[in-house]
């Protein structure tokens, strides 16, 4: 069976990142499923999702990572063609991807202690994002 | 319900990235299926499968930043072993990964305007690529 | 239909690379499903899954090249917060993402020749891991 609905979100821009876990967990317990796969996709191509230990330090950490492996540039053919400075933006998001599956069982899902989903804002501006979330599974 | 088929690609080896979008929405729209989760993956270890705005900017800077971050080095065990030149490819590719998978509602996939769905040829030389598609979903 | 059970593991710490493919085909063959997608998801904050050609060269090279883009250090914020020195553990382990789905035809994986999967253990120190297995599929 399958149950599928939108999270919504607003973000503050560039290195944002937010835990959406009871967001997720609340759609799940709204599909009835108890065991199978809930699929989050992020809708756009600046933003991305992931699973980390949502602590304030890693929270600080992963986006400085990947401004540090993937930073802003000027050179980048994106920046020389549209010249709205996000080319990096769209690179980490790539790179990072841009959904996540997590296991469910006995209707909750199965992450670990210290284990959270992470909404990632990799775009320079605030955004309205959009995640379309797919429980796929069975009662 | 689940359906299933192929999509056959002629890359152009390293650095070839194509827009496989409509090759998808193809199949998804072969399937029947209205709502669910369209899963891509490809066979073989030296490409991978993601989206990003596929522009020509873009289409530039993702190789770049693969071969910047995971350059070509005849230092890689995988080349001290096999002496085939592709270390750097089957590394990339693993990090990037060899699948994606993209929500569809009402019989579309679900991606933003600028969101393409994207296979990136990591390998040296010219190949054949087949992406296994399956679509889980109801009608 | 949806089968799911789970693969457990011990590693032996930092830069431990297994191979799990047989591992997810008898799950896959327990399941009795004959087309469909796999899904696999490590419990935790600090291990990856992936796919890989797995050979000696390689198994040293991934762990490696997380290692020099992504450094043990004591600069990170989950440093200064946690002092346990496995900061670089969660970032690489985030990054690589903590779950991967292959696709299943007439009751296997299609996974290419040289294509296997793998578990990578990103913490410091040896663990005991838990990963989720689901499969989603057809008789």
């Amino acid at each position: 069976m399958i149950y599928q609905s939108e999270i919504e979100l607003t973000t503050n821009g560039h290195r944002d990142l937010q835990d959406i876990t009871k967001l997720a967990e609340h759609e799940l317990a709204a599909s009835g499923l108890k065991s199978g796969v809930l699929h989050l996709f992020n809708i756009g191509s600046t933003a991305s999702l992931g699973t980390i230990e949502f602590e304030p330090g890693l929270k600080r950490d992963l986006p400085e990572l990947l401004d540090r492996l993937i930073p802003p540039s000027p050179q980048y053919g994106h920046e020389q063609a549209w010249h709205d400075g996000n080319g990096h933006s769209h690179l980490q998001a790539t790179w990072l991807g841009p959904s996540l599956s997590v296991s469910f069982a006995d209707g909750k899902l199965v992450l670990g202690t210290w284990q959270q989903i992470f909404h990632l804002e990799c775009d320079i501006k605030p955004r309205h994002r959009r995640i379309v979330v797919t429980a796929i599974g069975e009662r």
